[in-house]
């Protein structure tokens, strides 16, 4: 990220089209996309504010994204995948209970709960936005919760007949219940008891 | 509903301003907004049809519902407020299945998982329908749930120290996370899982 504080002059050949392997440029539109996200929301994401942070042509980004929804949910899963690593203790409670609550700090504390909830909401009556939001987000992310969960699984500490994709509804779900309908406030606390409710059980 | 088949005409001296109960009146307008939007989802939804269903004025809807998002969530919180009713038995489990189940197949079923979907989509750039959709349907759904809940922790059933919002986000929360994340379907025996995973627990 440095080099995006560099004067444009300095970058020089850098900006010249096809001199940059394909895997730095892209991996420079998706750290401009990401950081343009977390900094200004939706409503300053643009392609074009995206091309000229990352010293690319319009043209460029669109060979590798077909729209502004997809570039922004490729740029935010980018931004927040490490902050969102899983811990990897041998402790199951632990490890969920520490992602979570890095992930309630993400939404509430930086502008990507906007920007998630804003690309949610959009998804309920576009198509298109809706299939990148599955493809580009929420199947990934899944993945990495699924992945972990099963494990614990593997390891003895969570039984092996739950299914995990039901818990990623009701561990990361329940957040975003809180985010698209926020009856109540988003806070690490809940995140805790998120996990221990369904660890220990709410049967008396 | 029945009287809505007479043909106009036989309504006679109903249709006059003033001349019917308030209440009366306001139970036709939710009548009118419930079938409508469970007939035609949020595309077929406007304010015109559901005077001329309910059989009043324009006026007469904009005096107590400041706009269609308003009226829509009324609406549907009337419509689907008798099929959503818990049952009443002294087992909490079975109850909240049969509770959650029942949701889902109003969500899936029916055209009202599309309509909350986008009610809920549009709300993240509508300040005014945001307010609208915690006070006239999030809010009182959950105290619904809450209360219920309440009465088995009273009963010697769910654990005192769980926080009963808490577990709506687990139940309720996890269905709204398959309707507007559809990365997985959304069906009846998901319901399911979610109430025995929170009862049971899910340590091994």
């Amino acid at each position: 990220m440095q080099e995006r504080s560099e004067p444009e002059a300095a970058r020089g050949p850098r900006r010249g089209r096809g001199r940059r392997p394909t895997a730095e440029v892209r991996a420079d539109v998706l750290d401009a996309a990401g950081a343009l996200l977390l900094e200004r929301g939706m409503g300053g994401f643009t392609i074009e504010a995206v091309a000229e942070r990352a010293g690319v042509s319009k043209t460029t980004i669109y060979k590798w994204w077909p729209s502004k929804g997809a570039l922004a949910l490729d740029g935010y899963f980018h931004a927040v995948e490490s902050v969102l690593a899983f811990p990897d203790s041998d402790d199951v409670e632990a490890d969920l209970t520490a992602q979570l609550r890095a992930f309630v700090r993400i939404l509430t504390g930086t502008p990507a709960g906007r920007v998630i909830a804003e690309l949610i909401g959009q998804a309920q009556t576009d198509p298109e936005l809706s299939a990148a939001l599955l493809e580009r987000y929420s199947d990934p992310r899944r993945e990495l919760a699924v992945r972990r969960m099963r494990r614990a699984q593997t390891e003895g500490q969570l039984r092996p007949d739950v299914d995990p994709e039901v818990l990623v509804d009701q561990l990361w779900g329940a957040c975003y219940h809180r985010l698209l309908m926020p009856s109540l406030p988003l806070v690490e606390e809940f995140a805790t008891s998120l996990v221990a409710n369904l660890l220990r059980g709410v049967r008396a």
